[in-house]
């Protein structure tokens, strides 16, 4: 038996298929069932010694995986998944509906206290390493104002609605931060700054045949909630340049603090994100967690964790002696 | 009583004063005494509820402060009062010299232990904030490199080592980091570059009267390991530019990791800090983990810990539902 800590996926979606690549980037972990609720003869699996089950059949799993690793999405996935896994396994997952992550929480922690399991929620970047950056940067600098923006980043929900759009055949949004924005916060003067102001949103469209494009312009940069409060581009390209140049998922974007010290001394702190490949880094964040929620078990530290609980030396492959000898 | 956390500062120039400063900027934090050397008498403290203590009554404060924050040098003070006073008190420390980390550890380790005091030891920003980022950015993303930057920084050594050269009255060398550098690290190629590939260092000099500034440009340009490696610039000013342009100790840097996941997709991981002042932000890092190493001794988790060990939530003043509802 290799010494590897023996994880499980459930749901093989783009984040599930990123989790199997992130697996394969460690020395340490190993990858021993992909969970689905697809007929699990469809999956395809490139390495024959990761099996496909069924997820009805997880509990029969119990004592040949040390945490699982749950791809599911944040509206009716989680909210379900995370404690009925949580009853039988470690866990970590990526719930990032921000509002509800109290209550989600609660649920969580009543049955991993209950099962003695550790479960590890809304891990990421947003809710995770932005969300560790705010609370760090405010502990460090109390005097100071958090900044974050989103972006260049594909937004699903706002394609979504310029899709919507009649006359549109096809359609990317891309949220992008605001230079000026970045300079004025950069420039450590504090501004007050809302959403709009800190985000311009550029729109990629394929028209129908034949349609007004100025109608559909209009139609885009007046939308309420979506475009009308933001300073918003409309480009029209063709099918072809659509596939060709937007069929990545890159996202990112930056936490900054500008803090200041004794009288008067400006403190920046930043952390940013550039990210090809949003579904690919999450997965890799919970990759590196389900690490942290398999020791922190060893250690009976059980129950609902988030990224605030978790000693950074958790989530690395390395000994604390190679830390402090090699990192520090 | 009040509720807050008390707090000694052992040690009063640079840092020690920052750390004033920085416990001031909290809510939950309180200062007792600041520890010194010299006379308790002169030492100018502006807050009548502060005391000056001589360092050699340090003890009789033991059930009166909840953690000593050590602001003492690298060099010889901390390897011999961190040990010392790790055996009475919870203890935070900067201690910098890289190489020799591991040996302080065990040192202040085993005292911490025998003593079950909690004693947080090399946080700051390098080693501290670099040191948890370069760890986490490779926890997350095992395919890739690791890039530390250094500057635009005031170096206090090869400040000294122009100082020293014939015919110069006074000056100031800053380390900068190379822009084509960082872009070749942000595009993503991985690239192998020596510490001199990756800074340019820059003099400002106070030429004696008379003498020939070209040989003086020559003499540190060709410096043996201070600057022959490195592209250098050598700019003469006058006394009064020096006075106003540079008395402030800047500082700052980049950590980024350039990794990959799945088939070829980039992800780049960038922490940076822009300080004005050094010594300020060193010191309210310190501040914000002594809120730690109280909680962390209050749990029993006695010992030397470095800020691989330290979850997060443990240095914010907040609770965990706020975390949880408000930054996560």
């Amino acid at each position: 038996m290799s010494n590897k800590i023996k994880l499980g996926i459930v749901g093989y979606g783009n984040l599930g298929k990123g989790a199997v690549k992130a697996v394969k980037a460690t020395d340490d972990l190993e990858l021993t069932a992909v969970f689905t609720r697809r007929d699990p003869e469809t999956l395809e699996l490139d390495d024959p010694s990761v099996k496909a089950v069924h997820i009805d059949n997880a509990s029969d799993y119990k004592d040949e995986i040390d945490v699982m690793v749950l791809c599911g999405g944040s509206a009716t996935d989680l909210p379900e998944q995370t404690p009925h896994f949580a009853s039988m396994f470690n866990t970590v997952d990526s719930y990032d509906t921000h509002a509800k992550i109290p209550e989600f929480y609660e649920s969580v922690n009543e049955v991993a206290e209950k099962n003695d399991t550790t479960a590890i929620i809304s891990v990421g970047w947003d809710p995770g390493f932005f969300s560790l950056n705010r609370v760090m940067a405010e502990a460090i600098l109390p005097r100071g104002e958090n900044y974050s923006f989103w972006g260049k980043g594909l937004s699903q929900g706002h394609s979504d609605a310029v899709r919507r759009v009649e006359g549109v055949k096809n359609g990317v949004q891309y949220t992008i931060p605001s230079e000026d924005a970045i300079a004025k916060v950069r420039s450590g003067e504090n501004p007050e700054l809302t959403k709009a102001q800190k985000h311009r949103r550029v729109c990629y469209i394929v028209a129908e045949d034949g349609v007004d494009k100025s109608t559909i312009e209009e139609t885009i940069k007046t939308m309420p909630n979506y475009f009308a409060d933001y300073e918003t581009e409309v480009n029209f390209i063709s099918e072809e340049e659509l596939a060709r140049d937007h069929s990545k998922a890159p996202h990112g974007g930056f936490v900054i603090r500008g803090g200041k010290t004794g009288d008067d001394n400006d403190q920046l702190y930043e952390f940013s994100l550039t990210l090809d490949s949003n579904p690919e880094f999450t997965a890799s964040v919970l990759v590196a967690y389900a690490r942290a929620a398999h020791r922190m078990s060893q250690e009976k530290q059980f129950g609902a964790k988030t990224i605030y609980d978790v000693a950074p030396a958790y989530i690395s492959p390395k000994s604390a002696e190679e830390l402090r000898r090699d990192y520090l």
